[in-house]
């Protein structure tokens, strides 16, 4: 698979393009560059202000080291926790080369879509060599900076998708979108106004399947065309899904793609959490269910590489990694998703689309007339935390090196690397945390006649009494996601009220003191009707967001109420109050408004 | 017109949304706030990154003194230009006041829609009580923090249009914009992909005509209805008017706003200049010209005071600016889009849409589902750059101000008001340097057959010697542009060549030595093919990006290169290498790549 001048070019997908996105007129203005660079040409024709009425003279920061994080595999000791780096950006930068200048007067100025030169170079950098070494289509593919993702995906949804109204519109126009039956519901919200057929595949614990009932193959084969078109479009998260925590496999991914292939569907990956993948999730709940690792596709083992057979990242953690549906995009269908949100900081509303060279054009021309490109300011801090200030000798000698402030020089590709590894291990060490309580905690002894005074009397009998299981879940192979469902089914009131007040209350028990706990309802990530009612048992738990030490306490509080609702003889005081709070909950909208984050 | 409670509300405009913009949800989650507030809840249902996991620890900076320019009026001196103040924004605000929080685990993390709080709020108040104190409906309009007047427009043009297919539509559904015959082709080239049929109307020196041939009374009353429906959108600049400079008049306003209210039509304003009006214009054009400046209404004289009869500004700075459509919006049909872009800078990708509140609410939808909120980065820092570092106790409080550090208490209002001053006086200087030279420098001696040697010793006879106007403009009363007319008809090859070739060959020349001047096309501003041609003989004139002190000698390379051009006896060298890059310049898309801005 490494790439060669062999490889086919990417497929013309272009039939695929909305009406809008094909009567968007390229550019032809680049013949015209040559006139900028007139020595001494004044540029009279340009709109912009003077920079130097820009208010900012520089623009600062103190940095975390890239090492400030312990890694999973802790080989790598963490350095002090408050070492740092000074960043400071000039209003001119000292370098004369524009792919270099990192500095206010260009950052804080008009800028093509193409965004700030040295991020944008940066972005591609890291995704064709070190990302995705071995993607198998000829010339390989481009990078569009993006808003985030959110950003990323209405500028996907605009260039893929006709808006279908029901009082205008035949039915045979209308067009799909495929997606996990479970889903980050922000991305729903973007697709479902434009009028298209939202259409959930049915998962296991890797995320959607390919084959079997409700599976993508038997949704494609015997799509109902009374609903409108065949969807040509599949919108997934493929690692640390959003909200169940599955990972899909290698094997999974080449036979969805054929699929894909055979169906003509464009594919958007959205994969916020690719460098949070936890290698050690099935082993230990392998080890704690006394199962065996059977399903190694499922979980990426320690020091796998998954380029063995291609051209490496460079970097035993990067090799390590499930690799994105790009590595085996033969067609160039790929649309991928990148963000900063989850490496650097959600308020960045920085992050990057990976696609082939015609698709990433038409979505230059969006951005043209949207949001024209990120923010400079967070363009500059990025790029210059990353790459640092620099100067226009060869960077790559010693010497240079040597001249250059130590405060300033960035992280560097290596920093970069290591950093997002660090954070794996943070989301590792607290998924594990609150796994084993989980795990230790799932099963409430049945006593539902038993009040507490006789409870110590009974404490040698009670190995011998039934255990009741409160929930399952998969430990999570990736993301920050906790995916629990609950088996109401052994509540002792099962049979005295339905499952959907049953669910409720247990949700409004946890927000209640002692627990104190707010759960994301299942029914949050129904992306249609239909599947509301198998979600309703689910919850998902984000164990990304709390302190690393509270972890275990929160965890512990969570089992604790559900264990105080399974010794409850009725629903008395959970319902009046938290009935319409929940069923707030399941707005489409709620996501994002929650701080859902992607 | 002050507003009072008497007001009436704001008309329902809702059956102007689009049909995706209807089809999207409300969020139904505020119910669920009281949640969040529970104390000690934890939050296991957000999905967001741990703040400690945020790489920047503070983020700081260096930035202007509100006073660093000098105004028009030299009323108030310019400190020292190098004056700076310390902006750092910390980790953690000591403030447990949400609304003042300006700190990086908030600002760096997810938010709503409405963005920062502190930054949201300073824009609602600025605007609601300094820039509109009085619009004419009930309650006032709500506010909308935008990543720039682009993405505003973009989003304004989802919610009040539906795309129209030639190939799955009838003519009878195509909507259609009414917009200035010359124009912003950024904003065409937003809203002409999704088919909407582009109306120009006919201008004259302040803007938008409102009544003659072509004008907008004339266009709506015979309208073509197979052509589409009859427009039920404007888009316009009113102040320094992109590219002509013109500023729309009060009176103009009332008539235009007036038509709108009887054909039902939304107004888009786009008004990046605002506070760059400049009341000189006309009276330096009526010196020039021994004119009188009898057209009042088209120049804010000095002093002017548009809330005379209403609420004041609070600033005399603000009430001696032309108002906005919102001034006359008894209807809250007008959607007005602000930027920080000339205020800041473009690199903020930082604005806000105004508009009634039922419209804010659709396009705080349409937000949540593509940029979800401006960068923190941006909204940090121009938040802390204009209200500093907020505590808690009372910020009136003058034993409160004494205790902050002087160095982060920000611009305040004031110092904004002030600043926003200063830059109009830098660009009105500016503006009247390149008007000064191209007023004196607009005519030539006819000497059509007299060679170098022979013009000395015809000195003394040049002034009966007839004058040819090279070109006419009128002074911009604001904004960043001057637009020139260039008379072809004068030039002595006009009968031998067509006037295409000519404009184009005259703007080859002046990119060459030793004129080096790239002008932006007349062409490049024609919305419709039908305008081009009117189009061809104008040139838009940056005056805002070049330094103040070399505005003067630009000019005059412009001047010396037409003179040059008018006395040419072919345009020999002029054609091959130019007509492609002309050409190239006419492409839609091409304003932006040109940096050409707002």
């Amino acid at each position: 698979m490494a790439r060669s001048t062999s490889l086919p070019p990417p497929v013309d997908l272009s039939h695929h393009f909305s009406s809008t996105t094909k009567r968007r007129e390229a550019s032809s203005i680049k013949e015209l560059y040559k006139y900028f660079f007139i020595p001494g040409i004044a540029n009279v024709a340009g709109g912009m202000p003077n920079p130097s009425y820009f208010p900012f003279d520089t623009l600062e920061a103190t940095a975390a080291h890239p090492h400030r994080f312990q890694p999973s595999d802790a080989s790598s000791k963490p350095e002090d926790i408050h070492a740092t780096d000074r960043l400071t950006i000039p209003k001119e930068s000292q370098t004369t080369n524009l792919q270099k200048k990192i500095d206010l007067a260009t950052a804080l100025q008009y800028s093509t879509a193409e965004g700030l030169p040295p991020m944008a170079a940066f972005v591609r950098q890291f995704t064709r060599q070190h990302l995705h070494p071995n993607i198998p289509y000829a010339s390989g593919p481009d990078t569009l900076l993006t808003c985030g993702s959110t950003d990323g995906f209405c500028k996907a949804i605009e260039a893929f998708t006709n808006i279908w109204d029901p009082d205008r519109d035949w039915t045979s126009q209308r067009e799909g979108i495929l997606c996990e039956e479970f889903v980050y519901m922000n991305s729903i919200a973007t697709a479902q106004p434009r009028g298209v057929n939202i259409v959930p595949i049915a998962m296991d614990a890797q995320g959607m399947r390919a084959s079997g009932e409700g599976g993508l193959a038997d949704v494609l084969e015997n799509w109902d065309f009374r609903r409108g078109r065949r969807p040509h479009l599949m919108y997934t998260i493929t690692i640390g899904q959003n909200p169940t925590g599955g990972t899909l496999s290698v094997p999974r991914r080449k036979d969805i793609y054929a699929l894909c292939q055979k169906y003509d569907i464009i594919i958007i990956e959205d994969d916020p959490y690719w460098n949070l993948q936890f290698p050690s999730a099935m082993e230990l709940e392998a080890q704690y269910r006394g199962t065996s690792v059977a399903a190694a596709t499922t979980s990426p083992a320690k020091k796998r590489n998954y380029n063995a057979h291609g051209k490496s990242s460079g970097y035993e953690f990067l090799d390590s990694l499930v690799p994105s549906y790009l590595s085996v995009d033969s067609d160039g269908r790929v649309v991928r998703l990148d963000t900063f949100s989850k490496t650097i900081a959600p308020g960045c509303r920085l992050g990057w689309v990976t696609a082939q060279p015609a698709v990433i054009e038409r979505l230059a021309r969006i951005t043209e007339t949207s949001t024209q490109a990120p923010s400079g300011f967070v363009q500059a801090m990025v790029a210059d935390l990353i790459l640092g200030q620099q100067v226009d000798e060869n960077p790559n000698s010693s010497v240079h090196r040597k001249k250059k402030p130590a405060a300033d020089q960035g992280w560097q590709m290596d920093g970069w690397v290591r950093w997002l590894g660090g954070l794996r291990g943070g989301y590792e060490r607290r998924m594990q945390d609150m796994c084993n309580v989980l795990e230790e905690g799932k099963y409430i002894i049945d006593l539902p006649d038993v009040d507490i005074a006789e409870e110590d009397a009974q404490e040698s009998a009670w190995e011998v009494i039934d255990k009741r299981q409160m929930y399952d879940f998969s430990w999570p192979t990736g993301g920050m996601f906790v995916w629990v469902k609950i088996c109401l089914e052994s509540h002792p009131l099962y049979s005295r009220y339905p499952s959907d007040r049953l669910s409720k209350a247990l949700w409004v028990q946890l927000t209640m003191a002692p627990y104190l706990c707010l759960l994301g309802p299942g029914t949050m990530f129904a992306p249609t009707k239909s599947v509301v009612g198998r979600a309703l048992p689910y919850y998902r738990l984000c164990f990304a967001a709390m302190p690393e030490e509270e972890v275990t306490g929160i965890t512990q509080r969570m089992v604790e109420g559900s264990r105080a609702f399974w010794q409850r003889k009725n629903l008395d005081g959970l319902e009046d109050q938290g009935t319409d709070s929940f069923q707030a909950l399941k707005g489409q909208q709620s996501g994002n408004m929650l701080g859902m984050g992607c």
